[in-house]
């Protein structure tokens, strides 16, 4: 069998709210080095170099965002840096890129992955999205990493699997975001993996999905792949893409095309278990780092000193931190900021956020 | 009756290790702008401007800090603010002020003053003062300030008082920190006074009494003020002395000429209201500018936001500070450092500073 063509298609349109201070709109999460020396898109790219060449990658970001990870991303090819003219989700973000590529490649496989998480095991996912990326190349398939729930995470949307078959599970059914009480039923049963973002299909078959269940939106996109390469690209991208449906994927879809049953359908689900972490908040950045457990204090800083201190997350470049009798706290300091609070309260951070938004701190954002 | 001469002797030697990372060797407690704009020796100096002019201010302190003060304190005389050359404790210090103005005008009253408490009714506390320079001014008299204790505390001398003589309290005795039960006992008696370190005493009276109970002392003492004025002041100075006793003038002169008996030692306790505080953490601080209450938080910085947050401290100039979720914190910025700890537990910043002492971070220092 020959080795399908890979076109990862990264979405880098998200702000990362959670990340303030840290994060703002023009320097959002994605293009944070959070993790290590490089920045989270840099990661995603990087973990995935060996499956493409570097002509292949789209990425799908925002206005605010373009400049910086065109930068960041020196080796991709600048024109397949886009940024939406206006953001309409994932089902246009992706849908344009299949339409490009069915125009020259009908039988390409397109990845769609997110640009902001941190995957620990960059071999085995690689050996994941091969196998998926070949089993995407095969007929109308469309394949959805699954990833093993650890929790009864309230967050994340949900797929229902049904029987094996060729090696990887059928899907039956998408969830989106269930309470708590269904999440904890969802985890009991084993039958359900969490469904993080990831999907990998031919150009084609994503394609004629649109056509079938988003038809306006295809028909715009068409428009636009059409002028794709052509000076005229620009313009027709701006004037037709804002007419698109704002709507994801997962929706637009995965979960319609769900609702033929698991056979007719053709969705598999392939469980991935390859240390992923959407990190999403400055809670699951301590955990990151933190390998010796909740109670350890991670410093990002020139270094540190605790006397009877315990799993704080301090973040101060370049400075002396001193933690005195404190746990479980989050401390972000920037050039121009300085967030004090908990490791249970970090994901209010995001509520944070907006409050600045109305109080108008344009500055803060 | 005339006015008394006043030559108030600001004593500013300490470290106010407490307030790191603000305070450090050559920027200690008393050079910070911690309560206003102001440094706390410039409050100091200030305070007590109206009752003497400047020609008459000493200030000692040690080779860390004497350029920023002399700096701090322009319109004072160069040559009166001395740094020790060993740290001596406050006999020699005040004794040394004595010996000399002894010479010129020997009826002249010297008031020790700390350089580092905070006093909000400066007014009042100028009327004390006066009243208490006017009966060290008689005799040979000695007057010790008073503050009305309001809690048990340990870390601070006490003052016994005896009978009301001429307006005044005779003093019995002085305690140094006593334990807590012993402090509770004094605080129900209300015959004990807090000794803020504030005296008041005739340069005859206290060169007299530092000849009878500190005679070595005394004789390089007298050695070193002849030198006053002459070129040789300096070599005389640095050479005798770190010769002479390294004791506080509490212990040397008050408690020993105490034991005299309350009538003989002519020892008196004016009793002093004038929101005085020691400022002796950044709790204390906290107290002194939450003007709402503990619950309030206290913002040092540029703007700040809190959500469901009280009774935090955070010192972040220039910054925007957000606190979420968090009660009652101590977060301090510095150029090169960032302290994170509780009210409760700012105590014990003296502790984190004598940790970075035996590690040697000299620049932390």
């Amino acid at each position: 069998v020959a080795r399908p063509r890979l076109y990862p298609v990264i979405l880098a349109g998200g702000r990362g709210t959670r990340f303030w201070p840290r994060s703002r709109k023009r320097l959002a999460k994605q293009v944070l080095a959070l993790t290590g020396e490089r920045t989270m898109i840099q990661e995603t790219v990087a973990r995935l170099a060996p499956l493409a060449p570097a002509r292949n990658f789209w990425v799908i970001t925002n206005g605010a965002l373009r400049s910086v990870i065109a930068r960041q991303l020196g080796k991709l090819p600048r024109t397949q840096i886009l940024a939406e003219p206006a953001a309409r989700n994932t089902a246009p973000a992706i849908g344009l890129a299949a339409f490009i590529l069915e125009r020259t490649d009908p039988s390409a496989v397109l990845g769609l992955f997110p640009a902001d998480h941190v995957i620990s095991n960059a071999k085995r996912f690689r050996a994941t999205v091969a196998r998926a990326a070949a089993i995407a190349a095969a007929g109308e398939n469309i394949v959805v990493m699954g990833l093993k729930p650890t929790r009864p995470e309230t967050g994340y949307g949900y797929v229902e699997v049904g029987a094996r078959r060729k090696g990887v599970l059928g899907v039956k059914r998408f969830t989106e975001k269930p309470d708590r009480r269904k999440a904890a039923r969802f985890l009991a049963t084993g039958r359900y993996y969490w469904n993080a973002g990831m999907f990998l299909w031919s150009a084609r078959t994503l394609a004629n999905a649109l056509r079938e269940h988003l038809p306006a939106t295809a028909r715009h996109l068409e428009t636009i792949a059409a002028a794709w390469g052509a000076p005229r690209f620009a313009s027709v991208y701006r004037r037709l893409y804002p007419k698109c449906e704002n709507i994801s994927v997962d929706y637009a879809v995965l979960e319609r095309r769900s609702r033929k049953g698991e056979r007719r359908s053709k969705i598999y689900c392939i469980p991935a278990e390859f240390g992923w972490s959407d990190l999403g908040s400055w809670a699951a950045l301590h955990e990151h780092h933190a390998r010796a457990g909740v109670r350890a204090n991670v410093f990002d800083a020139a270094s540190g000193l605790a006397l009877e201190a315990h799993g704080n997350y301090i973040h101060a470049p370049g400075k002396f931190v001193a933690a005195v009798g404190v746990e479980d706290l989050v401390v972000v300091e920037t050039r121009d900021a300085l967030l004090v609070t908990t490791r249970g309260r970090s994901q209010d951070v995001g509520k944070l956020v907006k409050e600045l938004e109305r109080r108008k701190l344009h500055r803060l954002l």
